[in-house]
């Protein structure tokens, strides 16, 4: 997704206006009481915290589960820096070379990374738009399943799609995971998400029976818009597991002490902070929904979760066309920027003309992006596809 | 080191006081000007910052070794979280499965566990008190090297022992890498704490003909006291390797915002913090050799850097000999805790007697320390090992 900073860069210098639709940011406030807790501080050497982290955090997190009705141990949680080295440490930790790893794509593109960085391979369950990107289907999953697999890894809400699972789903995929004795990794940062009532908050860390089996990654940066703290952690009540973990942690000696205070201060909005922001994502997932729609040949099915549209665009190649957006497109000085798909895709040749869309944006530049995104499609079909 | 800890709890409990001589977590304020820094931040959404580090950090990394004499790019600084993380994501970019790095023992014990992460093996280069535990001996380096050889990593000045390479043997290093095509690994973080002038600020980016070879890792955790910042950073202009460890740091997102503001104004202090730094170490670390000195049976010798002292002590096992001063041992109703020597070293069996002592601690604390050592290992040497 890099790739286009240089041709963004070139466009703005010529004055174009960016739309920014490929950054999932999210652009509501942090809440003050992060900073004040950091403010607070008045040790006068800024020391190492414990390496599972910090109680007044482990607290607050401990406490978070339960409201959920998921009941934790301290020794349950470990702080990492940020859901990314959760995810780090839980594939340094569970995956060996060669071994395999079961992804629906399109995922989260980092993955690989981590994934690789253990050595491990990844076992890709693919889905499309015409399907709306729905996996949670038994007998695909099993398929994949060989005697070198050793996890399912899902993000639930889904990115890039926004795809949430059903009650029967997430069983049904506890239950491959029990019966096959793979860990079941979940990344469940987007968990307070979803635009129907019939999910609840998901979380699969309230079924007791695959404790050996579930690793849940969560993060305080999309919750409280606070990607900036680098604070997540790891949740798992696996023994064996919660030991290779805590000597990655120990290796790293700690998560940074003032982000830690801050992120345990976070944990103590009420609930009306999580309502407001559901609200506002959802309002906005209406808007851009609403608004591809209305572009012709656009396939998108609304997604119920995370604050990402994913989409099928009527396009050759979404990586020509967003070049193409940044080069030769403009609207009264004004482009739009998206992720293009193909990068979320394991699959060669896949999602190359499927784009990600992120609603981290205040109603009326959504309004505005999508209206350039409908143009730049007219045209570009017109000029580049020899459309009439 | 950490298995003495419910020692340790337990015998607080009983209202021993322990005097930590284990822990490397320096205690000198943090200065000021990080907490200003953080406070004056008044942005409302804490962000994402830029992978590769903030430009206002970049930019103070570059001129702090500028004035070391060490020109930079800025595409040659990566930040990460801690020495720790650029350990890592070296070690992963470095390594692959049974490839091999040449590391002077005792060592830090962390670095096993980045080293293992990789899939790497270490290959110790073994040294003693006896010898001071210099390894700068330029057959026993290249007596290690294989094929399968891709990196020496060292840590001057070192921990634990408080080596400090002249800059002969740091020029023979250097050959030493470049006539093999191997990678340099340089853990400079104690760089400022060199006690003999002939040494100046050490850094291996001094050398201009092994950039393909130099990977430095740096922190600001030592250098000004601020451990639980979580900042340090890569260095290297390695193109291809810079490469490799930009995706790792793609991959992760980035580090702490605040405390990489933090990290920026930390840069900004003067001369006169690290003159006052340095010479405090240095008083502590004569007040503590010293002490070591008139214990009967302690061999040690003044090491030249940081601010640990690698020693062996008469007994049979330091290990056992720190169990029983928890359990066994006080005097006036106060103990003393160091690290056992053993898990500093690759080599099964080495380091049984020898403890590594980190000064950072004021001076009459570290007076009653070292007189409750001696005591101890009197009274140990008559109750445990039938000395009259």
């Amino acid at each position: 997704m890099r790739k286009f900073h240089p041709l963004a860069e070139k466009a703005k210098s010529q004055g174009k206006k960016i739309h920014h639709l490929n950054i999932g940011q999210p652009d509501l406030p942090t809440p003050e009481t992060f900073y004040d807790a950091v403010k607070a501080f008045n040790e006068s050497t800024l020391a190492y915290a414990a390496s599972p982290g910090m109680p007044v955090l482990l607290d607050a997190i401990q406490s978070y589960y339960a409201k959920l009705g998921v009941t934790l141990d301290t020794n349950d949680i470990l702080v990492t820096t940020g859901g990314s080295e959760a995810l780090l440490f839980t594939c340094l930790s569970i995956l060996d070379p060669y071994t395999e790893v079961i992804i629906p794509e399109p995922y989260y593109p980092n993955y690989t990374t981590f994934v690789h960085a253990a050595g491990g391979v990844i076992r890709a369950l693919h889905t499309s738009p015409e399907e709306g990107y729905h996996y949670a289907d038994r007998k695909r999953i099993e398929k994949l399943i060989t005697k070198n697999t050793r996890a399912i890894m899902i993000t639930n809400p889904g990115n890039p799609t926004g795809v949430v699972l059903s009650k029967d789903e997430m069983r049904m995929i506890a239950d491959i995971a029990k019966e096959n004795d793979l860990f079941l990794i979940c990344d469940e940062v987007y968990r307070e998400y979803c635009y129907d009532d019939q999910y609840g908050i998901p979380c699969m860390g309230k079924f007791d029976d695959i404790d050996d089996n579930l690793v849940i990654i969560d993060s305080v940066s999309k919750r409280f818009s606070s990607c900036g703290a680098r604070v997540g952690c790891i949740i798992t009540k696996n023994k064996e597991l919660q030991q290779a973990l805590l000597k990655f942690c120990q290796s790293r000696l700690s998560v940074a002490t003032l982000d830690q205070i801050g992120a345990a201060a976070l944990y103590t909005v009420d609930e009306s902070y999580y309502a407001a922001s559901k609200a506002e994502y959802r309002l906005r997932r209406d808007t851009v929904v609403e608004g591809l729609r209305k572009i012709p040949g656009v396939l998108v099915e609304k997604p119920m979760g995370a604050f990402y549209v994913m989409a099928r665009l009527p396009v050759d190649n979404t990586d020509t066309f967003q070049k193409w957006l940044l080069e030769e497109f403009d609207d009264n000085g004004e482009t739009v920027m998206f992720a293009p798909g193909a990068p979320f895709y394991e699959t060669p040749g896949s999602g190359k003309n499927e784009v990600r869309i992120a609603y981290v944006r205040q109603q009326d530049e959504l309004v505005r992006a999508i209206e350039l995104l409908g143009k730049g499609i007219a045209r570009y079909r017109t000029e580049k596809m020899g459309e009439e």
